[in-house]
C-alpha cells in the first residue's frame, strides 16, 4: 500500500505531528511572535490554520486580504512549524449569509440555522458550493507551493443536515439516481402502507412539516443522501486543491461515530483519517470508549497511521458541567492514541480565546498563560513525543478480531423508529461488545459489512437490525469459511430498505444461527430473568428476549423462569467450517463478557498479554524491523508491575527495560525492541 | 329499539364478527389467495377493507382503478368473508396534498402535518371535503350492491385538530351560530378580563401564535368546534353512502376517550359504536381500564351490542417499549369485550406489513407466518367465537350504577388551565371511580349529563369541575327523586363558559351537598393528612382539601390534623328523597373504595356476585329467553373455583356446568342457561 | 432628599396605602356600589384602576368611551378611595393587533405572541408606540385634574422581549450608539472567533434563526437593548403624563429580579419603586426571599419608602399546584413589607374574576364573597394599617452591609452560556448570601457596582462573573478604603463584553484577593470534598473548586483531600486599609454562614439584636423623632418572647410594651418609641 503523500508528510515532520488549531486572526502581531516562541518551547511542529478565517481572507465578496496570512505562514515556517492549511468553508461570512440567505441550512423545524453557530451552510445550495469552490481555489493558487504547507484541511467537522428547498431538490435527484423510477421507490419505501404512494417526483418533500410517524425508509434514504451531499462538498474542494498540486495530503476532521456521515464512504477520499475526540472526564471508562474510536479511525483506512486532529488540553465547555482533565490524564490519553495507531497529537486549540462561544474551552496556552499546569503538561508531552519519533509510520499489530459498525445498520436501528423498543443506542451497543476485548488486550479492527473479512478469526456483529443482502452474505460466508461469528439479538431483520425480511426472523441469518425467532419480547423496565448455561452456570438477563425455536442450532443457555422458561437464551450453531454464537438476550456484564471471550478463545485466538490487569492497556506498533510495546496504566491511584518477555528500551526514559517494568498511576512506558 | 340494519348484519354473519383490517393493496395476487385460505382456517367472517387505499383506487385526480378491488371483493365473497368497506379519506394521496397544500392540517406550532403520518387532512378545508365526497361517491356507486358488502367504515380514527385559515374561518362561523353576536361571545369568554374584547369577528384567530395564557373559554369552544367539524366530515360521507342504499350499517371507529371528539354527539350518527383498543401489556390493571372503555362504548348507544373494531394480536409498536401480549391474554381480553357487550373481535391488521411505520405492529398473520404462536391463538379464538354465536345480539344485564363522563367536563378540567392545580387527569379520575365497582362485579353504565338517569339507583360524578345548568339540574334532580349521588371534589364550579359560578363554591351543587366551600386547598407534593370517619375508622388523604362549611350536610369524616382539623373531609347530605356523598379530599385507596361501595350498598344495590374474587370478572348477556354468564379469571398464575346458582352449559367446551366451575389461570367459561 | 410628589401623596392618604387592582369594567354598576361599600369596610384608600381597560376606553380606533370611567372615578372619590390610574398599554385591544399585526412581539421561535396573553406588544414597534402615546394623552387630558387621582400607573409588569424586524432595527440603532463603528463592535463581540465578523450593520439580525451556539456578547447586548427599549416605552408615557401635571407621582410596577429589565436604570425614572410579589406558600423560606426582594426594592431608590403594588390575598393560579396562604401568613407578610420600608400593601386584585386566565387567582373579595376567611383577614389588616399610619414616610435604619446585584453580572452568568458549568442561578446565589444576614437581623442594602459604597462597612459580592472596569474598580476601592469585601467564586472573570480578562483568573480581582486561579474545577454531580479551616474546624464543600495559587493572600481554609489537597478553599487578603474574604468553593451551609458572619463581625459590625432567634424578624423604621420597632415571629407553631431595651407602645394593640413582649405564632408587634 504505497502512500507517498503521507510518507512525505512524515519525513517532513521527522516524526509524530504535534500542535493544534491556530487562529491568529483573533490576535495581534505581537502575540503571533509569542505564539511561535511558545510553540517551539512546547515541541509543536504542525498547526491547523485558517479554519474559521473566511471573513478574514475575503472580507467582502471577491476582495481578498492575504497579507496577514502570508505573514503568519512565513513566521511559522521560520519557526519550524508546518501548516495544515484549512479551507475556511465551515464558516461562511456574515456578508454571504446576508447576500444569499439561501446558503444557510434549514433545520428540521423549518427555521434557518443562524450565524452564531458554525457549519451554517446548506450542503445542497449551489450558491454555497460556488463560493466555497472560489475561496478554495484562491487559497490553492496562493499557498499550494508555500514552504510551510504540509497538508490541506478541508472544512471542519462536516455537517449539518438541511431541510431546504435545495436539499429537497438534491434529495429527489439522488432518489432518481438510486431508484430510476417511482414504482421502484414506492416499493422500496413500502408506500402502499397507509396509502402514501408517490405518483410524481415533485411530491417528495423534505420541507417544514411535522412528520409524527415518518416513513422509515424515507428517513433512512434521507440519512444516506445527507452523507453523500456533504461528501460532494468535500470532494469538490479536495479536487480543486489536488488540481494545483498532487503531492500534498488532503483530509477533513471526523468526529467519533458522527451520525450524519457514513465514514466508510468518506475514508477512501481522504489521504489520512483524522479524529476529533473529547473524552468526558466525568466518565470513569472514557478511555475505553476512546480506545474504540481510535480503533475505528485506524480501521477506516485499513490500519494506516491516522491522526488525532483535535483534543482538549483540559476542560471543554459544551457540556452542562465541564470538568478539567485531571493531571496526567491528557498525557495518558495522548499516548493511548499513539498506542492505537495515531501519528499525531493535535489540540483544539493553540491559544484560549478571550471571547466567543468557546472562551472556556481549554487550550494549549490557557487563559492563565504559559505559567500554568496545562502549558507545563503540554510542553512535557511535546518533549516526550520527540522521543517517540521512531513510532511514526509504524502500524499496530494485526488484529484477529473484528467488530462490525455499519452506518446503514445504525440508522436503521436508531432513526427509522417504531421498533419493538425504541431506545437502542447503536454506538453504545458496539462499545459494549468492544469492551471485553479491550480489557483482555486483544487488538480489534472495526469493519463494515463491505470490508475484507478474510484476515480475521472472529467477527462480532452487534444488533445488526438492518443489513443488505451483500452484507448478510459476507457475514454468512465468513462463518462458512471457518470464522467464528458472535452476533447479538435483533440482527438480520430488515433489508436495505428497512423492509422486514420474509420467512420469519431473523431473516438474513435464520440458517446461520440455526433457529427461527417467532416473536421479539422486549422486557419491562427493570424486569430481570434467570438464564442457565449448559455447564450449570447461571446469570441474569434483562431488556430483551426472543421466542426462539431451534432448528440446526443448540442452546448454550436457556431461560430458567418466566413464560419463555426452557427456551434458548444463547444459541450456538455450526455453519460450514465455522461457528456462530447468538446472544438472544442482554446478559449481565460478567456473563456477557464470558460468552464473547469464550467464543474468541474457542476460535483459537489467544490472549496476547495474559496476566496483565485489565486497566493496563498493552499494544504493539511495529514495522519490519522494530516493535514498540505501549504499556499504559489507566489506574489513577495504584502502580502496576508488568513482566516483559524480552528486554528493550523505554523510549520515554531512554532506560533499558527488562524483566519487570513498573508503571506509576496513570504512568506509561514505550518499550522499543528490534524484531 | 328496532335496529334493522344491525339485525340484518348479524343475520348475515350468523353470529359474532371476527376478522381485521385487510390491506390487499400491499400484497400480490398470490398472497390474496393465501389470505382467503388462512381467513377460512381462522374463522374470519369480516374484514375492514380499503382504509388506506385512496391512492390505489384513484392514482391520479379523477382516474379510478377499481379492478383490483373488484377482484378482492369477489375473492372474499367467494371465500365467505364479508366486507366492512372503508372510505379511504383518512389517507389523502400525495398527489392531493401536492396539488392542494391547503388540505393538510396546521398543527399548534404553525407547521403543516406532513405526508408520512395519517389523518393529514384539514377537517375544515372545502377542498378536502370536496375530494373526500367524490371518492366516497365513487365507492358507493360501484360497491353499494356488491354481495360482499356488509358494512361501511367511514374514514379512520377521526382527527386531528387544525389551526389553519380554513379552521379559523370555520371556528368563526361556528361561534356566530353559537353566540349570534360579539357581546354575547365577549360575555361568555369573559374577555373584559385583561381587556381582550373582540369588536369584529375577524379578530378571532386560531393562527400560529404563542398563547402563553390562552383564554380558557376560547380553548373550550375550540375543542367543541373541532369535534363538530370532524363530525361534519363524517356526516357528509355517511349521507352520501346512505343515499345509495339505506339498509347497510355505517360506522367509524372510535378510540378510547379520545380528547378531540365528543362521542355523545357522535354516537347517534353511527349505526353501531365501534372501539379500537390497545391495552398496555406492561400495565397489570390494563384489563380493568379496558372494562371501563367497553362499558363506555356500550353506553354510547344505550346498551346495544357494539364492536371491537381494532385490537392487537400481540405487540403494538407505538410505545417506547412494546411488550407482547403474553399467551392467553389476547383471548381473555377478547372474551372480556364480548362479556361487556361486544358482538365482534376485530384486529389491526390481518397480515403484518413488511415495511412502513407499523411494520412491527403484530397481526393475525405475523411476520413468522401461520406457523406461529400468534396465528395459532388467532385460529383458536376463531373456533371459540363460532361456539359463542348464540351470544350475538344479546345485551348485558341492566346496570343500577352509572358513572358520569362528559367531554365538556373533561375539557374544562384538562384544557382550560390555570386551575388550583393543573395535573388533573379526567379519564384517570373516572377510571379510579369505576374500579371498585368492577372489582365487585357491578354492571356499570357510563352516562353524560344529558343521558336519561331514571334507570339508575346510583350516580357517580367524578371531579365534575365544569357542568352546564342543564347537567347540574339533572344531577340534582336525580338525587331529589331518590337516587344516590357520589360526587368527588372540585365539582360544580364552572358553568358551560368556564365562568366560576357565583355565590360560593361548589356553585351548582352547594344546596345538593349541603355545604359551602370557602377555598380550595391543593396539597403540597407528598403531603399527607389524617382523616377520621364518624364510625372511628381513620385513613390518610392527600392531593386536595377543601375548606368546607357545612350547611344542611353533615360530616362523614373530618380532618384529624393540620390547619383544617375538625372540618369535614367527606360530607353526606339528604336531598329530596335521595342522598349525596361528597368526597372533599383524595382518600387512600381502601378508604376511597369503602366510601363508594358503602354508598352503593346503602342505595339498595346488592353485590351481584358476592364471594367471587375481585380478579374474576362476572357478567351476564341475555335476551328474553337466554342468559350467558361470562366468568373470566384475570389471574395469570392461580386457578379459581366459582359456584353456580343453577346449572347450564359452558359454550366454550360444550360441557355441562353445575355446582362449581373451575377456571384455569387466564381461563374463562361462558355458561348458557335459559331464563 | 426632597420628595414633594410622594410627600403630597402620603399626606393625601394620611398614612399607608391599602387596596388593590380594581377592574370595574368586568362588573356591572350594582357591583361598583357594593365594591365601594366593601372597600370602606376593609379600610381601602387606594386602587389601581384601568390597567387592562384599553378596549373599554377605546373600543374602536379613535372612539373613546369615558363615561363609565368618569362614573367609577367619581364613585371612588365619593367613597374616600384615591386612584392610581393606569395607562392601559399592557393590553392592546384586539382591533389594534388585527389592524396592525406588527404591534405584537415576535418570540424567540419566530412566532408572534398572541392575544390571550398580556404584554402582547412589541416594544420597538413605532405603531404600538404611537397608539400607546395617544391613549396616554387622552387619559391625561381627561383625568389629570380629577380629584380622585393620586398617582399614575404606567403599563404593567413591563415585558416581553421581541425578535421582530422592528426590534432588529432598534437593536442595530442601539448598537450604533454604543459602538459607533463595526470594528469596535466586532472587537467587543470577539467575532473573529469562528469568523463571524460583521461587515455591514444590516448583517446583524435578531430574526427567527436557530442559534445553537449564540455569540455570548451579542446575547448580552440584546438583553441590554431590550431593557432600554422597554424603558423608552415607559419614559414616553411618563413624559406625556408629566407634561399635563407635574405634582402627581408616576410609577410602574416591577417584578422581583425580573430578567428583562435592569432596574438600576429604571428606578431613577420612577417617583416610587413598586413591587409585585407572590411568595410561594409551598416554600418554607419564602419569607426570607421576600425580605431580600423588599430590601432590593427599597434600595432601588436609596432607602426611600417604596410600595408593595401587588400581592395575593391567598392562592395564585400560575403555578402547577397553587397552595393557599394559610391563616395569618398574608398579614405577617404584609407587615414584613412595612418592616422593610414599604408604605403600602396592595393586592392583585380587588374582586376575583369569574372567568378568564386568572379566575382562580385569589382576591380581596374572593369567589366566596365577603363572608370568607380571606375577606375577614383583608378587613382585619385594613384596620391594623390604620393604626400603623405613623409609620408612613419613615425610613429603615441605616445598613452597614451591602450586597451586590448587577443585571450585567446576572446576564453574564445566566445567559451568555458555555461556562465551566451552566447551571448558575444568579438570584439564587444572591439570596444564599443574603440569608445569614437576615437570620442575624442585619439591615442589608442591595447595591449595584455603580452605587455609592461609602456608607457601608461590608460589601458582599456573590459570583460576580462579569463586571465592567468601573465596577471592578469600585469594589477594589471599597476594600482599599477600609471596607470588608466578601466575594464568592468565579468573580471578576469577564469584562463588560464577556471577554475573559487577560493575565489569569480572577482577572479584575487577582490583586484584590491576592491569588491567581490557574483553572476552574467544577465538581461532578454529587461530589463532596473535605475542607479544613485554619482553626481546625472542618467542613464539606461541593459544586465548584478552583486551582488557586496564593500570591499576597493566605488560606483561611484548604482542601483536605482530592487532587487539590492543600490548596486554598477560602482565601483572605489584606488590601489597602481593608480586607477580603474569597470563597473559592461552595461550602456547606453552616460553614458558609460562619465565613460570611465572621467577616461581618470582624469588620466591626455588631449583631443588632443579639439573642433574638433567627425566625424573629426585627427591623426599625424611624424619622428624626420616632422609631418603630417591628418584631415578626415567622414560626407557625411556637410563640416567642423578646426583651425590649426600653419601653414603648405596641401600635397594633395600643398597649404599652416594656420589658418582655410575647409574640404568638405568626404574631407581630410594632413598638413605637420616641428617639
Amino acid at each position: 500500500m504505497a502512500d507517498p503523500r503521507m510518507d512525505a508528510f512524515r519525513s517532513r515532520l521527522g516524526g509524530l505531528a504535534y500542535g493544534g488549531d491556530y487562529n491568529p486572526e483573533q490576535w495581534d502581531r505581537a502575540t503571533w511572535r509569542e505564539d511561535v516562541r511558545l510553540m517551539r518551547a512546547a515541541g509543536v511542529n504542525l498547526v491547523s490554520l485558517g479554519i474559521f478565517a473566511w471573513v478574514s481572507i475575503e472580507p467582502e465578496p471577491g476582495r481578498y486580504e492575504f497579507d496577514w496570512l502570508d505573514e503568519v505562514m512565513d513566521l511559522l515556517h521560520e519557526g519550524g512549524v508546518s501548516v495544515n492549511l484549512a479551507t475556511p468553508t465551515a464558516a461562511p461570512p456574515a456578508w454571504l449569509t446576508r447576500l444569499h440567505p439561501e446558503v444557510v441550512p434549514i433545520m428540521e423545524d423549518g427555521r434557518p440555522l443562524g450565524l452564531g453557530s458554525r457549519q451554517h451552510f446548506d450542503h445542497s445550495s449551489p450558491i454555497y458550493r460556488h463560493y466555497a469552490a472560489t475561496i478554495a481555489t484562491r487559497l490553492a493558487e496562493r499557498y499550494s507551493f508555500h514552504p510551510a504547507l504540509a497538508m490541506w484541511h478541508v472544512n471542519n467537522e462536516y455537517g449539518p443536515t438541511s431541510y431546504s428547498e435545495a436539499a429537497a431538490a438534491g434529495f429527489r435527484r439522488w432518489l432518481r439516481r438510486r431508484y430510476h423510477d417511482l414504482d421502484t421507490l414506492n416499493d422500496a419505501w413500502t408506500t402502499r402502507f397507509w396509502g402514501q404512494v408517490y405518483t410524481e417526483w415533485a411530491q417528495i418533500e423534505v420541507s417544514n412539516v411535522m412528520g409524527v410517524w415518518m416513513n422509515p425508509a424515507r428517513r433512512l434514504d434521507f440519512r444516506r443522501f445527507t452523507s453523500d451531499a456533504l461528501l460532494e462538498c468535500y470532494l469538490a474542494e479536495r479536487d480543486i486543491l489536488r488540481s494545483f498540486r498532487d503531492d500534498i495530503p488532503i483530509m477533513t476532521n471526523l468526529m467519533p461515530c458522527y451520525p450524519h456521515a457514513d465514514y466508510w464512504k468518506w475514508a477512501p477520499e481522504q489521504d489520512v483519517a483524522a479524529l476529533d475526540i473529547y473524552p468526558d472526564p466525568g466518565h470513569p471508562d472514557a478511555h475505553i470508549s476512546s480506545a474504540f474510536h481510535y480503533d475505528m479511525c485506524r480501521s477506516l483506512k485499513a490500519g494506516r497511521p491516522w491522526m488525532v486532529m483535535e483534543q482538549a488540553a483540559s476542560a471543554i465547555n459544551s457540556r452542562d458541567v465541564n470538568l478539567v482533565r485531571e493531571p496526567g490524564r491528557m498525557r495518558l490519553g495522548s499516548l493511548q492514541a499513539l498506542a492505537r495507531g495515531s501519528d499525531s497529537v493535535m489540540f483544539f486549540q493553540w491559544r484560549a480565546a478571550r471571547g466567543g462561544q468557546e472562551r472556556f474551552h481549554s487550550a494549549m496556552v490557557p487563559h492563565s498563560g504559559p505559567d500554568s499546569r496545562t502549558f507545563r503538561e503540554v510542553a512535557g508531552l511535546g518533549r516526550e513525543l520527540g522521543l517517540l519519533a521512531p513510532v511514526a509510520g509504524t502500524t499496530t499489530r494485526r488484529a484477529d478480531v473484528a467488530i462490525l459498525f455499519d452506518w446503514d445498520g445504525r440508522w436503521g436501528l436508531e432513526d427509522t423508529g417504531r421498533l419493538p423498543r425504541n431506545d437502542f443506542d447503536y454506538t453504545g451497543v458496539v462499545l459494549r461488545h468492544h469492551r471485553p476485548l479491550w480489557e483482555h488486550h486483544h487488538p480489534v479492527d472495526v469493519v463494515s459489512s463491505k470490508s475484507d473479512l478474510n484476515p480475521y478469526q472472529v467477527l462480532i456483529v452487534p444488533n445488526a437490525y438492518l443489513i443488505d443482502d451483500e452484507g448478510a452474505a459476507a457475514v454468512t460466508e465468513f462463518a462458512h469459511a471457518g470464522g467464528t461469528v458472535v452476533m447479538s439479538f435483533f440482527s438480520g431483520v430488515a433489508d436495505e430498505c428497512d423492509r422486514v425480511r420474509p420467512d420469519g426472523y431473523p431473516g438474513a441469518f435464520r440458517r446461520l444461527i440455526g433457529a427461527k425467532i417467532d416473536e421479539y419480547w422486549p422486557a419491562r423496565p427493570g424486569e430481570r430473568f434467570a438464564v442457565r448455561f449448559a455447564d450449570g452456570r447461571t446469570a441474569t438477563a434483562s431488556w430483551w428476549r426472543e421466542d426462539i425455536h431451534l432448528e440446526t442450532g443448540s442452546a448454550l443457555a436457556t431461560y430458567a423462569d418466566g413464560p419463555l422458561a426452557g427456551r434458548a437464551a444463547v444459541v450456538t450453531n455450526s455453519y460450514g467450517s465455522g461457528r456462530v454464537v447468538y446472544l438472544a438476550t442482554l446478559l449481565e456484564d460478567a456473563a456477557f463478557d464470558a460468552v464473547v471471550l469464550d467464543a474468541v478463545r474457542s476460535s483459537g485466538v489467544a490472549d496476547p498479554f495474559p496476566g496483565v490487569p485489565a486497566h493496563v492497556e498493552c499494544t504493539v506498533r511495529e514495522d519490519e524491523r522494530n516493535e514498540h510495546l505501549f504499556l499504559l496504566n489507566h489506574h489513577p491511584d495504584v502502580p502496576v508491575t508488568v513482566s516483559l518477555d524480552r528486554p528493550g528500551t523505554d523510549l520515554l526514559t531512554g532506560a533499558p527495560a527488562a524483566g519487570e517494568i513498573t508503571l506509576a498511576p496513570l504512568g506509561a512506558a514505550v518499550v522499543h525492541r528490534t524484531r
